[in-house]
Formats: C-alpha cells, sequence, structure tokens
C-alpha cells in the first residue's frame, strides 16, 4: 500500500479542498495549532499546500481517537479523514468535519513558540522556522517567481544556458570572491555573475538566460547581504540598450502579474500591500538617465550628491520615491560601471548601462546594459582596468568572430522577493540564507 | 530605431520561417557555411533558433550586396531581408530567396573548422564550439528537459526550493569534498547533494525539488566524471519506496516524452535512434531486487561478482541489456548505501533504495530512497558511519518534530542527457564543463 492513501482513500491537498465540498477526504499534514473547548477540538492542520480547520466532535469520532488529540503538541504528524464543508469565516472556504484521526508521531514539544525569537534563534532553527505561515508564504512565492521567469524567457524563445561555478578569473574585480583550491594548486574562484559565459551562448543560441547560484565574500552584515543568492541573466543578440530596458520592464511586470494571480492567500498572510505593487504591472516604467536622475537629487533634498558618484540607498530611495513603479536610469558615468559596457557613440564618457530602482524604497534590483561589441574598444578597456588579458582571451573572441550587437541584464531573485514580499531582510528570501558567520543549517 | 528591426521589418527567428512562406522577412544571425556557383550564393545562416539556407541570386540583388559575400568567413555575422520559400528538399521545409544583405561584422578566420579536433581543443575553445550544430542542438535538448523537470513537479504540486551551496557539512563522506576558506578561518564545503535541506523543505511544504549545481572534487579523469553538474532532487513527504519508485519513472518517461515531441530535428542533428528512446515513454518500468540482480549477473557471464559489493559500469551494462527501458533496481544491502536510507523492516540488512539504471549502457542516472524517519535509529546510523553528530542535530530535528514517512530520488541532469542526445561524454552535456585540468573558459 502506497503512503498516500489510507482507509482505502487517496490524500487530498488542502488547497484542493474548496473542489471536494461534501466529499470525505484523507489529509495528511501536521497540527498547526490545537485549541479544545468541551466536547470539541479545534485543530488547524498544515500539509504545505495550505492551512485548515479540522473540527473534531466527540459524538462523531471513537473515544480513543478523540483522546489521542487531546493536548497533541504542536508540528505533531497526523492523517485525518474527514468530510469538508463549506464555510464562509475559513478564509479558504471550508473547513473539515472529522471523521477519524490518525496521529503518526507526536512531536516533542516545539522550540518555535508563538511569542517573539530573535534572528539568531530564528535562523539556527531554520529547518523548522521555515514551517510558520510567513515563511511558507515566501517559499510559495519563490516558487511563483521562479517558474514565471522561466516561462517569460522560454515564451520569448530564450534558452536556459546554466554557466560555470567555478571560474578562472573575475568578472568584476577580485576583492569579493571566494577563492578555492581546485587541484595541485590550481585556484578556482566561485562565479559572481554568468554574464560572459550568457554572452558567449547568446553567439550560439541567439537569446539565452542564465539562472543560478552567484557568490559575493562581502564581508557586510546588513539586512541586504547575502554571501550567496540566485540571479538570473538574460544575453541577447541583436539587443540595444532600449531592447534591453523594454525587456527588463516586461519582465519585472510578468513576474509581479505572475505573483498578484496566483498566490493572492500568500500576500494576504504577509499582509502585503497589493495596490502597492499592481502598477508595476504595467509598463512602460519611468526612465531618466544618470545626469537627469543628479538634477533631481539636487533639487530634492540632496544637494550634497556629488555628481559621478555611484547612488547609496538614500539617494535610490528619493530617486524612486515620485514614482507608483520601479525607475529605469540609464547613461551612467563609464568609469563607476564595469569594463564590458559599451560606450554611447554621443558621449564616450558614457556607458549604455540602465539599473532599475523598485519603489518603497527596496533599491536596485536590475542592472543591465549594451556591451562593448568592438574588440580593440574591449581590450584598451581591459588594460585600463587592470585585469588579466589572458584569462579575457576567449571573451575578446566573441568580438573576432561575428561580432554583434548585445545586451542583456542581471535581476537579483531574493531582493525582487524582498520587495514584492515586502519583506525587509533578504534571509527571509532564500530557504537557507548563508551570510557573514552563518553556513548552519 | 531598435537593434531587432532594420529596414523597417522586425527579426524572425529561422524556426518560425515555416509560418512566412511567401512573405518577406529579416533575419539576423551568423555564416555558418557558403557555397558559391557562377552567379549564385547559397549561404547557411544560422541565428540560435535554426539554420536555413539562402539563396542569393546576382539578378536579385545590388551588385555591392552580391560582391559583399563573396569570400565571406564562417561565423561572420549579418542581416538577410528576403522572401521565405517553401522548399520540400530542405530540412526546415523551407529556403529563403534573398532580397539583400547587409554585412554587420566579417568575422577573423574561423579556428574550428570541418575537420576532426581533439578534444583539448574544442574544451579550449568551447565559448566557439559551442555554435557547431550538433552542441547548439544539445544546448537546446538540454533547455527542453531543464523545463521538463520545472514543469513534471509543478503539475503534481511540487515546490521548487533551493538548497545552498555553502554546507558545514559532508552528506556523504568527505574525500570528494570542496573546502574553501569562507570568514576568518571558517571553514566552508560546497554542497554534494541538496537533499538534507530538501527533507526539511518537504517537512514545511510537502513536496518539493531542489534543482541546482552539486560538486564532486573527484580525481579521475573519464567520460563520466565533472566536478560541478547539474541535480534535481525531489523529496516528499509521505512517500514510500513504491512511492518513489512510481515518481521516478513517470518522471523519466514524462522527460523523454517532452523531447520527443519537441526536439525531433535537435535529435535528428545528433542521429539519434529514437526507436531506442520511445519506449522509455512508457511505464511501468522493469524492477528488481538487488539479489535478484546478482543471481542474473551469476548466471549471465559475471560468475566472479561479489554479492554485496556496489555495481560497476559493465553490471550496469548487463543488468539494462534485456529491457527496452531503464531498470530499478531496489532493496540494497545497507552497508553499501548512505545513512540516511531507511531499513527494511523485514530485512533491516537491506535498505529502501533505489537506483535506475539506463538502457544502452548509460548507466545510472537515479539514485533514490525511502528515508529513516525514527530519530534514535538515524542516531545510531550517524554513529556508525561516524560522521560529526554536531553538524547533524538539525537533520535529527526533522525526526523529532512530527517525523513522517518520506522519500525522494536524484538524477543527474547531465548522464540523462548523454542517455538522451546519444552522447558519450558528459563534456558535451553541460555548456560549460569543469573537469579535473579544466576551468577554462
Amino acid at each position: 500500500m502506497t503512503e498516500q492513501s489510507f482507509q482505502g482513500l487517496h490524500q487530498t491537498p488542502i488547497h484542493a479542498l474548496p473542489d471536494h465540498v461534501g466529499k470525505t477526504v484523507l489529509l495528511q499534514g501536521w497540527l498547526y495549532n490545537l485549541r479544545s473547548k468541551g466536547k470539541l477540538h479545534f485543530l488547524q492542520v498544515r500539509d504545505g499546500s495550505g492551512i485548515v480547520q479540522a473540527v473534531m466532535s466527540k459524538a462523531d469520532v471513537s473515544e480513543q481517537d478523540f483522546e489521542a488529540v487531546k493536548g497533541l503538541t504542536q508540528e505533531s504528524s497526523l492523517r485525518v479523514v474527514g468530510e469538508v464543508k463549506a464555510d464562509e469565516r475559513a478564509p479558504s472556504g471550508v473547513e473539515l468535519s472529522v471523521r477519524s484521526v490518525s496521529v503518526v508521531h507526536v512531536a516533542e514539544p516545539y522550540p518555535i513558540a508563538k511569542k517573539e525569537h530573535g534572528p539568531d534563534f530564528l535562523l539556527s532553527n531554520r529547518h523548522l522556522w521555515l514551517r510558520s505561515k510567513r515563511q511558507m508564504a515566501i517559499l510559495r512565492i519563490r516558487d511563483e517567481v521562479v517558474r514565471a521567469i522561466r516561462d517569460f524567457f522560454h515564451e520569448r524563445g530564450f534558452y536556459c544556458v546554466d554557466s560555470p561555478m567555478f571560474t578562472p578569473s573575475a568578472c568584476e574585480g577580485t576583492t569579493t570572491l571566494f577563492e578555492l583550491d581546485y587541484f595541485e594548486g590550481d585556484k578556482a574562484y566561485l562565479t559572481q555573475s554568468g554574464q560572459l559565459y550568457g554572452e558567449a551562448s547568446a553567439m550560439a543560441l541567439g537569446k539565452v538566460y542564465v539562472f543560478g547560484p552567484v557568490f559575493r565574500a562581502e564581508k557586510s552584515k546588513t539586512r541586504r547581504h547575502l554571501t550567496e543568492f540566485w540571479m538570473v541573466e538574460p544575453e541577447a543578440a541583436w539587443h540595444d540598450l532600449d531592447d534591453v530596458m523594454v525587456l527588463a520592464e516586461e519582465f519585472v511586470a510578468h513576474i509581479v502579474s505572475r505573483v498578484l494571480a496566483n498566490r493572492k492567500s500568500e500576500l494576504a498572510d504577509l499582509e502585503r500591500d497589493v495596490t502597492k505593487l499592481e502598477p508595476a504591472t504595467r509598463t512602460p516604467y519611468p526612465r531618466m538617465t544618470y545626469h537627469e536622475a543628479v538634477d533631481y537629487l539636487h533639487a530634492n533634498g540632496h544637494a550634497d550628491f556629488e555628481r559621478g558618484d555611484d547612488f547609496g540607498a538614500p539617494h535610490e530611495t528619493a530617486l524612486s520615491a515620485p514614482y507608483d513603479r520601479p525607475v529605469m536610469v540609464h547613461h551612467w558615468p563609464a568609469e563607476i560601471k564595469a569594463f564590458y559596457m559599451k560606450r554611447d557613440p554621443a558621449d564616450p564618457s558614457l556607458a549604455l548601462g540602465v539599473d532599475m530602482i523598485c519603489s518603497e524604497g527596496y533599491g536596485e534590483i536590475i542592472g543591465g546594459a549594451q556591451r562593448e561589441d568592438d574588440v580593440a574598444e574591449l581590450e584598451q578597456r581591459i588594460a585600463e582596468h587592470q585585469l588579466p588579458a589572458e584569462a579575457f582571451e576567449w571573451f575578446l573572441d566573441l568580438r573576432r568572430y561575428g561580432s554583434v550587437p548585445h545586451g542583456g541584464f542581471g535581476l537579483g531573485l531574493e531582493r525582487t522577493l524582498a520587495w514584492i514580499c515586502g519583506v525587509d531582510h533578504l534571509r527571509e528570501c532564500i530557504p537557507f540564507p548563508r551570510m557573514l558567520h552563518r553556513i548552519y543549517p
């Protein structure tokens, strides 16, 4: 007999219960909460797909079943057979009228109580913390966003190409690289971006996206830093800066639309104000050049901002404040952007780069650019940035054999999730966060 | 003007040309091959989505365009405007009658000629090798398999959960672990499997899958070894060994069906005999216990096989030979399997594990099991295997707080691709392979 069935019934996921009103079903899950009142037990049962209230009346069940539930600990696992009843008061619109319960395992007293815990305690118990309503909601939204990302690119003819984790060289400097011994004294570095490999793949497949973990050995201990996180990086031949910006805004609008359409109850669990997200489903997004952005800052409370500098968090918040959706800042001073960005032919002091800054102070989620496609220009940049030329020979080859205008961007998954979920700290946006001093569990 | 348009036309991908017969379209891509004959140029143009023949007649184009193509080097990039014509002789059913050509970049003489190259040369030029018809076919099939994997699990209510790359301890021994300095002298190890994290997540979300890169510091230099590769690992509460086997065979059948349905022309480019794959679309797959498998080996040319040992490649080939689809071997001697596998209650010398072995000698693609769900049993195994107990405290917690029967498996993406594509060496099944002595490009 399969574990998914019991008493001749096959397991029904809780999220599907509204389709089974009037039917007798089997739930398998964990006790999320228990209230008992005389001859009634009210069990909140969770199974991963949702939470439902199961009402157990002493008159409807065996004496033994009724006693087994009395005082049952949170997170005990159990099988519940009962009838699905419509109930307008329930968030899901249904509750279960229990016929029988089989306790599978009585949990030890559960360490995560309803009271507030400090972040260190919760992070050390991340394997259990994931079972809270809030964390499950974030995980399910993450799953939705991951699928929305892949669907978006597939529907537009982009192929998924996985870039390597072990790289021989740094894409943008070496100070935040994790280094390791590869074999026999060879050094390898963990990737910070799959972009260069995305460019090579785009010259083969036309339009590609890289989507995987990337690493940053940053000694910062802020709510915006993780040492490993996931990044999606589309790269497309025949795309200039304008094409990249259109792709970026359509992409973010698609992701937000999917979450709003399919994860309503999770957003409600997170008490997210969805009216703040809805405008981001509509394109175009506002655009301004870097210099226009600086003018705005100078006129709006940031008179001391030095033109030519990169924006900090307060500047990003100020720039996005007038808008109800993300804003794109383009045409950046070349000196503060990466070596591989193409210069503006009309003003070579500018790089054809773009950053997308979220509303509500959630900061930058996208960095993108049109890439330098001229081999001589690129060789010069590599020399100017004092990068090891031989490590970039293969990258230069892409400009030697049928160079084409091309561009792309990178979107940080956890930052995007933080914004969509309305969560302050990135540590809640990845199942097992890795930070300075944190690699357990 | 966007880079995706030219002469008022928007770029049409080559794979979509059969829908545009009689229309004038813009192609943007690279010259894959050129034959010239008097007043005709025959250009094979590739754009990543496909390859098409573009026929350029001197009478139809400007003198300048005709001259520009003469002697044009392979991989030069170009824009071609022409009329789509039905042509039964063409593999795609269409060819292009050229009206104008604009050469974007004249490629330097291309290093990858039609002649045979050694693997070292090709691997050092992997960024260019990807542009060959064979490699593009494998990449597109990889993209299809990745999507088939994610669609399969989503349709069955599994959530995607990303496990960490940095781990504090080894899942199965430390000899093949990559170690690195994390911060301030702390050691971290690169993950070999996301399974333990998948188990924790399954206790939160019910059914999950982990899909990401994993690492093995193996000093083997064989066609079956990569130091980083991708693995997908579903894990489900309330699944016993039988449920795991049903899930595994339905999963593999789904993947093969999707590739056969959507990647016909790529399989043709690879000259794959699809009649060898078709039986794998049908379930159930044959099953045998480990001891039945040993009996078979003893009776069929492997009399010297030591009962209790793990199978080597020749044994796997022999076991799969009688079948037209993958075969599953289950109920293994516990000593040769991982500590976390549940013992068979009927015979504790056996572990409730399963391996799936591919047909045609492609070997094992899946390893799975029902997991030990009793905390005392698991503590004993960890001690027997001399694993550091404190590193597994969180894993033991999963058996302290609502333990349930559960199981899952891992499928190696590149091994599965090697089988489906009929490719001997894993190095062709990942965009940028990493092996002993190979992390460039």
